[in-house]
This record gives C-alpha cells, sequence and structure tokens, in this order.
C-alpha cells in the first residue's frame, strides 16, 4: 500500500541507473568488443547445456541482486556467449563489427520508439524513407515504396502476401476460400522461408513449385517455364515467382533478366530474395551479379548480414507506387492513425506493417552509411571478393581441400579430405567417412575454441563445409590460419 | 584493386572504432538520458517534416564524415527525437527507462547473434527458456512452451496459426484450399492485429466475429456463444477465440473462467491477448484480472510494455507440450539443423519460429528481473495502479475533466471539458465542439513540448484522451502536472 507521500518520490533513481549503465558498458566494451574482437582470444568458449545453466545460475527470484553481482552477471553473459565479431567466426550469413553502427544501434535502443507515427519517431519516419529511397535507388528504381522488417524471412512473405493481394484484392476480407489454389515458384536453392511463408499464409508448402537448378545452383529459366504449365495443369494458378540473389549454401545469383521475361509474359509478380546477396548492388565490379533486379516487383535485402549493421535490419522494397502496402495491411486503428492530426497523415507508416510496434531498424545502417559513404561500402564489398580469391587460390595449393563450387560469391564451399582418405573416392564407405569428417572438425574446434564455421549435407552432396568470407576487419592471415586449423583438428581423421 | 599486401591489413580499425562508441555513449548518456528523462527539458522539440529533413541533412552521399560531424549527427538525433523515457510521456502504452533492461540492449547488441540455434546462442537458447518458464508458471502452467517474437502482433499470429494447425495439421501442406471457411472471434474491443493476422495468414477479416462488449469494454460470453451459432450458420467452422487482457483503448479484462467455458465445451482454441495486461500476473493484489488464464491454450505477453524492458520484448506462451510449435513452424533446413550435432539439437529453437534469425529479446528482461526480483516488479504494478487512483481522484475533483469510464487498469480515459462547453451538452453542436479540443490541446502541447498524451475517436465517442501511466519514475507531482497542464492549454477552447 503505497501513501501520497510515498507515492511522491519515484521508484527509480536515474543517476544510479545511470551509473550502472555506465559500469556495464565498460564491460561490454572489455569483454565483448576488446577480447571478442582479439585472435588471442577464443571465439567461443564451449559448454555443455547442464554446465553452463549451473555457471548462469539463469533462476529468476523474489528478491533483486546488488550491482557487483549484476556486473558480474553481464560479465558472464558475455564470457559464455559465441563472439560473432571475432575474426575467426565464418559460421553465419553475418560476422563482424561496424563500430558506428553499433552507436547507432545503442542510440535507439535509449531513445525507445516505434516506427508507426511521425508523432513518436519523427526523426525515424524521414529516416526510413530516407534510406529505402537510397537502397531503391541501387535496385535501380526511382519511385516505389518499402519497410524495415523483423528479418528476411518477413520480408519475403510481405512479398508473397502482396504479390496475392495484387492479384486477388478480395483475399484480405474473405480469405483463401474465395481463390482457387494458387502457385509459388522457387528454386530448389531457395531459402527456407518460401516455406514458412506458404505455410503461413495459408497457401500450403505444396503448393511451393520447385524449379531445377544448373550445376552452379542458379534457376534454370526453362525449368520454371514448365513447372508454370505443371502448376496449371494441376489446377493452381500461378502468381509468384521468388528468385534468389545470393543463395544461402552456395551463394548462386539466379538469371533475372530471362525470369522477369517470363513473369512479365504472363503476369506473374516478381520477388527478388537478395536478403544474402543484395550487397553487390553497391559494387560496380560486382552488381552485373543482379543483372536484371530493377525489373522485379519488389525485393528483400538485408543489411545486417554483408552489410554488417548487426541484427536485426532487412529492408523489404517495392516497385509499386500505389500504396499497395497500405491498402494490404491497414486495418485503420483509430487510437493511433487519427486522421484529425495536426501533420501530414501519410506520414504514419503503421498501417504498412503487419506489426502494429515496430523496432526502428533504419538508425544503424543511416549512421554507418553516413560514416563510411558509399565509397566505404563499396570497398568492403570488394574486399570480401578478394579475400574469397585469396583463399580459393591457397586452397588449391593444399592437398586436403576439395572446392565443391568455383565460388560466385562469398560463400566457399568444400570438403576437407584428412589423410587417410585421400585417393580411397572409389571405396564403398568414402562417402560415410567424407560425411563424418565436417562434424568431427567441427566438435574439435568448438571445444578447442579457435574458431567457426558452419558444415552441412546439400542437394546429395554428404557434409560440407561453407565457409562465409564478409568482415573488413580480417585479413590474409585470417585465412591462412583457417586452412592451417582445419588441417591441424582434421589430418588425424 | 586489392594487392595482398592490401588484404593483410584490416580495414577497419577497433581502437578507433571503439572510441567513437565511447563518445557516442557519452552522449547518448548526456542527451537521451540525462536530458530525456529531466522534468525541466522538452519532451519533444517539434518539427515539421520539411524543416527536420533540412535540419537533419538526411542524404546518403559517397564520401563518409569525420568523427566530430558523426557525433553532432547522434546528438542531433537525439534531440529531435521523442523522448519516450521522459516522465510527461505519456502517450502510448511503453515508456520510461529501465537501466538494467537497457544495459542488457547494449549487451545484446553488441553480441549480435541470432536466436536459432545453441552453437551462436548458447546463452541466449538457455535463458529464453528459463525466461519463458518463469512467464508461463506466472500464467499456472508448470509445462508448456514459447517463444519471444517481434512484437504483440506477430505473438498473436502464432497463436491463431497453431491453433489453425492443430485443428486442421494439412492446412501446412494444402493451404486453406483444402479446409472449410474458418471462423474466429475476438471483441469488439480487441486489438487490430486479429484482423491483420486473419488477412495475412489467408483466413480473411469477415471471418473474425466481433463479439459484443459490455459497458467496461469486457466481452460478454452470452454474445460469444450466439456469434459461434451465427458463424456456425453461415456455414463456418469456428476454432479460435482470442480473448483480451488489458484492451488497448478502455485497459479491460475480458472475464475468462464464462469463455473458457465455453472453448472447452466446443474444443475451441483459446488464446489470450495479454500484451497489454500480462503483467497484473506479477501482482498479488492485480492479478485477479486474470482469474481463469490458465485454462487457456496460449498468451501474448509484452514485457516491452508496462515492464518497460523497451522495444521488442513479446512473448508468445504456449500450454502445449506436444512440440507443437516445432510441427508447426519446421521447414527442416539442414544448412542451420544438422542433425548429427555434437549437442542435443532440440536445444536449436529455429524450427519453432515462422523467422529465420531471431534477435535475442530475453536478456534486456531476464537482467532486469535479476535486478529487483519478482518483488521489484510487483511493485511497480502496485505503484502503477496507485498512481492511477490518485489521478482520477483529482480528477474528480476539478471541473472540466470527464472521465469516460472508471479506469479497471492504467488505461485513463477522459474528456476535457473546456468552460466555454461545461454546461451545454445538450446544445446540437456539443458533440462536434468537443471532438475538437483533444486535437488543438494535442498539438499545442507538442508545439510546446511540455508533455505527450493520445487521444482517439472510439465506439461511438467523439474524440477522447487516453492517458497511460506505467513509468515507476514518475511521481503524484507528474499528475498534477498533466492535469494543471490540459487546463493551461484548453482552457480558452
Ligand atoms: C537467401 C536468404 N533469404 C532469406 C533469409 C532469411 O533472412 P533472415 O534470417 O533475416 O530471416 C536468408 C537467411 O539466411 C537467406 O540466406
Ligand atoms: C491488446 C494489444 N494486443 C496486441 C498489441 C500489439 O503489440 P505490438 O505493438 O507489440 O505488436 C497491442 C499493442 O498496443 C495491444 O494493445
Amino acid at each position: 500500500p503505497s501513501g501520497e507521500q510515498q507515492l511522491n518520490n519515484p521508484l527509480l533513481d536515474h543517476r544510479e541507473g545511470q551509473m550502472f549503465l555506465t559500469k556495464a558498458f565498460q564491460v561490454i566494451l572489455e569483454e565483448v568488443l576488446c577480447k571478442g574482437t582479439n585472435v588471442q582470444e577464443k571465439v567461443c568458449d564451449w559448454r555443455e547445456p547442464e554446465e553452463l545453466s549451473a555457471l548462469l545460475d539463469l533462476e529468476l527470484r523474489e528478491n533483486g541482486e546488488p550491482e557487483d553481482q549484476l556486473l558480474k552477471r553481464v560479465q558472464d553473459v558475455a564470457k559464455y556467449s559465441v563472439k560473432t565479431n571475432h575474426p575467426r567466426f565464418f559460421n553465419q550469413l553475418f560476422s563482424g563489427v561496424d563500430y558506428h553502427a553499433l552507436a547507432g544501434r545503442f542510440l535507439t535502443e535509449a531513445l525507445n520508439t516505434s516506427q508507426y507515427t511521425y508523432e513518436v519517431a519523427p526523426v525515424f519516419v524521414l529516416m526510413e524513407n530516407e534510406v529505402l529511397s537510397k537502397l531503391r535507388s541501387l535496385v535501380g528504381w526511382t519511385q516505389g515504396d518499402g519497410i524495415f522488417c523483423p528479418g528476411g524471412t518477413v520480408s519475403n512473405m510481405y512479398a508473397m502476401n502482396l504479390a496475392r493481394f495484387q492479384a486477388f484484392p478480395e483475399v484480405k476480407t474473405k480469405g483463401m476460400c474465395a481463390l482457387p489454389p494458387l502457385a509459388v515458384f522457387a528454386s530448389q536453392e531457395s531459402h527456407y522461408s518460401v516455406l514458412k511463408a506458404a505455410a503461413f499464409q495459408g497457401i500450403g508448402t505444396e503448393q511451393v513449385f520447385k524449379v531445377k537448378v544448373d550445376n552452379r545452383g542458379c534457376m534454370i529459366p526453362e525449368d520454371l517455364g514448365e513447372k508454370i504449365e505443371l502448376a496449371k495443369s494441376q489446377g493452381a494458378v500461378p502468381f509468384f515467382v521468388h528468385a534468389t540473389s545470393g543463395t544461402t549454401v552456395k551463394g548462386a545469383f539466379d538469371p533475372l533478366e530471362p525470369i522477369a521475361d517470363i513473369c512479365e509474359k504472363l503476369g506473374l509478380w516478381m520477388h527478388v530474395d537478395a536478403a544474402w546477396g543484395g550487397s553487390v548492388l553497391l559494387s560496380k565490379e560486382h552488381r552485373h551479379l543482379m543483372r536484371g533486379i530493377e525489373r522485379s516487383d519488389s525485393v528483400t535485402w538485408n543489411p545486417h548480414k554483408m552489410m554488417m549493421t548487426g541484427l536485426q535490419c532487412s529492408a523489404f522494397l517495392l516497385k509499386n507506387t500505389t500504396d499497395l502496402l497500405k491498402q494490404c495491411h491497414c486495418a485503420d486503428a483509430t487510437y493511433l492513425f487519427q486522421q484529425d492530426k495536426f501533420y501530414d497523415v501519410s506520414l504514419d507508416t503503421g498501417d504498412k506493417s503487419i506489426q502494429c510496434g515496430r523496432k526502428v531498424d533504419c538508425l544503424k545502417l543511416w549512421l554507418m552509411w553516413k560514416a563510411i559513404g558509399s565509397k566505404g561500402l563499396e570497398e568492403r564489398v570488394d574486399r570480401a571478393f578478394a579475400h574469397v580469391r585469396y583463399l580459393v587460390e591457397e586452397m588449391k595449393k593444399r592437398e586436403g581441400f576439395q572446392l565443391i563450387w568455383e565460388p560466385e560469391f562469398v560463400n566457399v564451399c568444400f570438403w576437407f579430405i584428412p589423410p587417410s582418405l585421400r585417393g580411397n573416392e572409389n571405396s564403398p564407405d568414402y562417402q560415410d567417412r567424407l560425411s563424418k569428417v565436417a562434424p568431427t572438425i567441427k566438435e574439435r574446434m568448438m571445444k578447442q575454441g579457435t574458431m567457426m564455421v558452419g558444415y552441412q549435407p546439400h542437394s546429395g552432396r554428404v557434409n560440407f563445409f561453407r565457409m562465409i568470407v564478409i568482415s573488413p576487419q580480417i585479413s590474409n592471415q585470417d585465412m591462412t590460419f583457417f586452412l592451417n586449423e582445419i588441417e591441424r583438428l582434421g589430418n588425424d581423421l
């Protein structure tokens, strides 16, 4: 029971809070950013789940804890987390740290607002527009629309939903019941978000027709034509082609021009999932990989991957200029989007979104861009390609490394063949034994904490490594280290 | 063209970056956290969009900028952003700052990982489980499942999708074409995310049957029964009841026990959208508002609202223990979720999600909870109720304030009746004139920057204010200020 006296004393002391935050900042600087990016330190300090649980003392209790204890917790969380900023983290489609982006992220967190109205996010509404327009201009569009989404999967979902709405506006009110069965087309190498989208949006995963790829992993346009015929013959209505620029495993770029020809001819929505590959648009040397992109209807592009803004930052870009986003997603909530506001309410973006509250994801990208300019971003992309060329040349000099494809992008897929397997390609248990090499090396590297790289079985091939090279903070020495380390960890297998 | 020499020098200097970050942190501390929470400073420095655009110089250019310029930009972004941490920000369902949560957010940003596998997020996989289990225990479940989502709208979408999948598992592969028309039930006061979900998931907004509410804004269970009959008579199959604990405008709590009776009897999924109201579960005194919650199948609860963790933090909680989340959402991506990993792969949460990369949203809540304990959280909730009681009493003492409902929760909805309108309730233009009062006061307060509170027309009532009282950093003086300020801004109208 709080007496009136008590209600005059705020529960929270700002000075104390700010002192804690300052101390926590120091710990973060030291543990995550200094140690975490130091090659002398581990990429991860691997623990079994039970042990880690005990170390972290995760339980939430009745009473709070003193400051020292809390700072120790900040330190522990840092200590046992994977250092994705570390120069030897090659495990994901993100890595490294950009300090300007990180400053933008801290600022975003401190300001804590939602992107939905100009009223509560004046700076960010304007900034999001500017950043999206810049990204669109790289796609080759002078007009259009767009929105930042909580990840590329959600961006891809936006595309599928808009395409469906444009073809069948009644779907919004009446649902899929009022529609014929629909058909979606994506390559065999497309990201699994296509399936997630089709399931979530009530289209059904069986309505996703997988188009064949060539030996580089690129969609074969002729097969797209055939799959469209197949879908029609099964009574489904084609409406959406999902091409990929930069596939997840191989880093392949679908040929956009012939795909666009087909989409134009048949009146299908052409979406390009460039979540991973989109950043090549920043480079004069490499943007040809996405030739034809301006002919698409929509694009997903994740700056949180190759551009290093940090999670989450995914742009959904749209060519349409008829307010399709708003028409498709609006729910006209009067409590947020009053029409008698004293400013231009078309600045309120909430009705474009499938969300309500929406995190500010544009500031980190904007601040980084201001810091290094389009030139600096281009240099990073070119640098990543150059690192990959170096890595590939080095691999070719070493006996144990077998490239699976010549990389078109910054995914380097390879097998490590331990000495005991070399020359035994024809023995009956070769594939079986090879399939066990990557998991064993991975386990060893994790437990020693020296580096991280991913592996997977894929399209009929047994487990192989997929090394991702993006961070501008790495050097050729890190590549050499990587190759040596794989040999060290795998030579006895 | 990068020569080999060049490739040995990282593009990015960590020391320089860390120095910039440290300076940016100081600016954030000063501008956002010190000034931004100081009642002597403005809540917002309102500018017209054109002027603000020019002030911010948003354009992204070829070349980067020097450090001083960038720090100035950090400062400008802070200066022109709304201070949602300010004690006089009452505009949204979030406000205030918790410094422990904020430290957790900085740490999250610095660590920059994705929640999808134990491999890259060992600490956060375990931590998310712990936090979700704690929230579930407050709901009254000893078992279950759950996931953090990018907002309450997405959490609500999860509920609708799981309910549909449980009733019709074939929907995942075959889509809604294979299903009869479905029917969803939610009150007239439910959040618009129900409509967004029904549209996005291909169910259709017309399949959402709006159930009548009583004069406090709570769902009338008898009408739910009738709407279910109505839906059936129209050939639709009821599968999902969306109840609300804490409605967006009125703060009403639907009666969960009788709703659960109906759902149990008819075998319908009962979801409770407690995005806003869920935090009453922390309070022994107020948790009765959600009596019956343990009988629901799923719950949405947004700690980023009343619990002040900061955006985004939304928990989707599930009673089911048969791995429904995974079955419904998995897409079996071999590149992430290899089955031959050296640890227990059931720890990889990616297949539970509709996303791929997923931001870490649990750490801020966990750290705050560790800092103040369940007790501290309870105290905050109780304090907010106490502030509301005080505010309401004060309003009753003043002639110009007309409460629209006695608040059950921390939403205080009222009209301000300027002197010129008092006693004129029966004049023909009264409603029309009253409807213009709130927008005018709002414009004035924004332009003067003294405070922020929202208004809306709602369920037949012309524009009224909705004041939200949650932040533990406010005091009764802030309430008094608020009332005085409304009078000052509106007395001449
Ligand atoms: C080609 C492609 N598309 C979409 C995605 C999904 O992006 P997100 O993880 O941001 O959801 C990925 C993620 O790796 C991807 O590789
Ligand atoms: C009752 C209710 N449910 C759901 C939501 C949506 O939450 P979010 O903004 O996190 O999407 C809100 C937001 O205000 C709400 O009030």
